[in-house]
């Protein structure tokens, strides 16, 4: 009898060995094929000497998913890795949704991850100690209506707003249009976060706020973190307060 | 002279040992007291048999910050644990907040950790795969007119969105509460997921809708994911596309 094959779907944190979990470290280890960007792989080097390595680098996430199923369809174990949480504007999906699509019969596992967003605010203090959204500003797959009406939504509830895809070399318009969506709601003064490369090599940690916050270096290796109406800085740390000092 | 002291508030992912990060056991191997509830305890408990432990499951977070900072201040190295993320919902806040308004010198750390919404993602499939919002019903620190409006925007904005603490014994209709505020926006059949557990000893996974939600078990260990626009059940898992399949 074939064996069925597995697929781990693994979040290996912001970059950082230290970062990520024993789960996902465990998953690499018993896989026999690892499909991802080089970059990602550098941290893991040391544990697939002996694995067949797929660097898709080139690819896209469509085609990452279908190599992963065909080879996990040849009865292997084969790790897809994804920087941050798979979950989060990363492999999970597409890869479940192409399963189902092509009525594969594989094992899939999720190895959740610490997301860039947690790994930023870890960086920045305590940014995050109230309730937040979550929003790409990248285009390419949602219209860009859609996504200017969630960063109304959320300026008006008050959330802090946390932006992944903020800025790429083609796409720069996008961070300056949300921050005159969010300008309607908030004071210029509120405490805006930026960090590059959060909790790995390079690390850049500004406190900044709406006003002035598009003088800084913002690119693809960047999250921005909006605080809400409360948060502030203190001591170079951001922090939004749960409430229990009043 | 002196040793400064450091903190560091480490969160441990969502209760599995497996889910916790290189980063956060190299800190509690380092440290020298350990500050946390019991059951967080429980998983690391070979860890830190050698080490002075503060079991403070009977005390406010505001005195356990105060325990923490005043043992750092006698030059120690202090870890304070947090369950998933200690910047969601968690003790990265306070212990900074309580740091400044001390003047105190001491160092801190926050170690970030998986949090509760990516671990629940992982075991329901890939919901959180679009923009979403992280929302706590806890109304103990927050006015509940504030809260209702932030579902209300959310529900609005096609968020996705993560409900903490969605019930105790004593806090029982803001579930009920939120689902009515969702209504007004999204169909009775949008996707639901209900994760009691998440990725720990114990865990059930629910995937139902907005109509039946309440027919399921939720208590103060459960998180709710509810889908946005376009989320689906598929094979038992839920799934919010991204949109590479049109
Ligand atoms: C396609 S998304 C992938 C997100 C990833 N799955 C996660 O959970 O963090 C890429 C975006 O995530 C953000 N990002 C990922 N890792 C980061 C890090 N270490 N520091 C800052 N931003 C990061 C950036 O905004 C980047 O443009
Ligand atoms: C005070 S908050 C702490 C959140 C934590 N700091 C985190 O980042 O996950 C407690 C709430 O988190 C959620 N929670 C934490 N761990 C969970 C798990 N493993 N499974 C399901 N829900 C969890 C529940 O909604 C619970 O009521």
């Amino acid at each position: 009898m074939k064996n069925k094959g597995k697929i781990y779907v693994i979040g290996i944190g912001p970059g950082d060995r230290e970062q990520m979990s024993l789960m996902s470290l465990k998953a690499i280890k018993e896989s026999e094929v690892i499909v991802g960007y080089k970059t990602y792989i550098n941290i893991i080097e040391d544990l697939i000497k002996e694995k067949e390595i797929i660097n898709s680098g080139m690819k896209k996430e469509v085609e990452r998913c279908e190599i992963t199923i065909d080879e996990a369809e040849k009865g292997k174990i084969v790790s897809i890795v994804s920087s941050g949480d798979p979950g989060v504007y990363g492999m999970a999906g597409a890869v479940l949704e192409l399963v189902n699509k092509r009525n594969s019969d594989v094992e899939v596992e999720i190895v959740p991850g610490i997301t860039a967003a947690n790994a930023a605010a870890a960086s920045l203090g305590a940014p995050l100690m109230h309730d937040y959204a979550v929003i790409s500003l990248s285009d390419l797959l949602t219209d860009w209506e859609v996504i200017k009406k969630r960063i109304d939504c959320a300026a008006a509830g008050d959330f802090i707003i946390t932006l992944y895809n903020p800025k790429s070399k083609g796409r720069i318009t996008q961070i300056e249009d949300a921050r005159e969506i969010i300008m309607k709601y908030r004071k210029p003064s509120t405490t805006v976060g930026i960090v590059r490369n959060a909790k790995r090599e390079g690390e850049q940690v500004k406190i900044t706020n709406l006003e002035r916050m598009l003088e800084h270096n913002i690119d693809m290796f960047t999250i921005v973190i909006i605080g809400n109406s409360n948060t502030y800085e203190s001591n170079n740390m951001m922090i939004t307060p749960r409430g229990y000092f009043k």
